[in-house]
């Protein structure tokens, strides 16, 4: 397992008219979420691309249990519980840093594609670093 | 059942450099189409609003099967199956125009919550007029 | 010169906490217009860019007199007033549809570059198509 | 004069098909630093608005000197050159980090008014912590 916590800041740009962060945006922190997660394990995704590797979302699902707000500081905690064959899942939980709510939780399936977008199997390096940390 | 096609297009803001709609932007879409489904069956959001009450997302879900690109106009196929109880679950599944290709499917789950975000009973105008088209 | 009025409608995803539309998203509907008023001119952004240009923003500007809310349609008059040399000015103005309340104005100055970046004199092609309706 | 850097990092979601953030991005970065620069002078944002006072923008600009790119760390530098009468003027310049490479400048002017928009001055304590710092 992979364990990641990625802190992030609510700005106005992500707060709608109910004052809370409109719903799609917990995605863009999930997206960076799991590139510094990836980063910390030595998987850059600039370098899969150059490689000729694409790493898509297949599937994207949030729970949203309370409304983060504008100036809220949070923590997302970023999850990879199993090796990759040809889907690659992360786990989300997102939570208030100052009294530790659960705000929202969430997943996205990946997989590798190349650059015409047919999926292929996980380039090698990329598996031989997930191993190294599993 | 209620059913309702929302039309959109594809411009530079909405795409990555992968060259396709970046993944929480068909949750933007969902919203647009929602609000002119409900809007069609004589329920304003707006409405809503001054009335009290908030209809938040709980649940959001997509799955991508292939990438709407630049330029792309899109038709948002728009589906409420059950008269809600307490949630409200809406479908929603995205096509290219142009070759009829099926890109994106997904739902959202909605609550009706009083303005300090607590959750209650859909309002009886609401079930009348979703009543009335079902 | 050339005008054109490009329909676009508020949604959730683009209001804010204050109940207004988020300052940069004029900027996407600015886009949306000049793309519009483009095609309308037979020029269309895919070929440009398959022809080995791209079109990037070198300048971009906003005065906001009043908010739209959320639900608003409104109207962006888009003008080209002269024919670029080099750069490319359009202008905008966004109109609440329903008062013909003027909201923004605001410009965008673009240049026309290869795909690595360098500028470049626009396309003859370009300039034939903006000649025919000027 | 007041000066401040803020730190960001640029990300799937600010990426365009032409490989370089799409242009209305960096207001939202403008947008995080102003946050900062104010918090960091002891203004608070949610403080200003709880005291019934908004802080709308009434001009954004910006120059597109270079695009940033996918991954790119980016300084935004801050500054206050004024003490504001009625209009708040506050400037803007993003450099990339790794190479201290000049990107974008722009500015944004802002007043302060009620919760009806209606312009008003400063608030004393806004002006009295601005003061401080001068």
């Amino acid at each position: 397992m992979i364990r990641f916590e990625y802190n992030t800041h609510v700005y106005y740009k992500d707060v709608d008219q109910m004052g809370i962060v409109y719903y799609n945006r917990y995605y863009e922190y999930f997206e960076a979420a799991r590139t510094e997660l990836l980063r910390k394990i030595g998987i850059d995704v600039t370098t899969i691309e150059t490689s000729g590797y694409y790493l898509p979302v297949i599937t994207s699902h949030c729970e949203y249990l309370s409304g983060a707000k504008f100036d809220d500081r949070l923590i997302v905690e970023t999850v990879i519980r199993e090796l990759p064959k040809l889907k690659l899942k992360i786990e989300y939980v997102v939570y208030r840093e100052k009294n530790k709510e659960k705000l929202v939780t969430g997943h996205t399936i990946h997989v590798f594609t190349d650059k015409n977008g047919k999926p292929v199997r996980p380039p090698k390096d990329f598996l031989h670093q997930l191993n190294k940390v599993f």
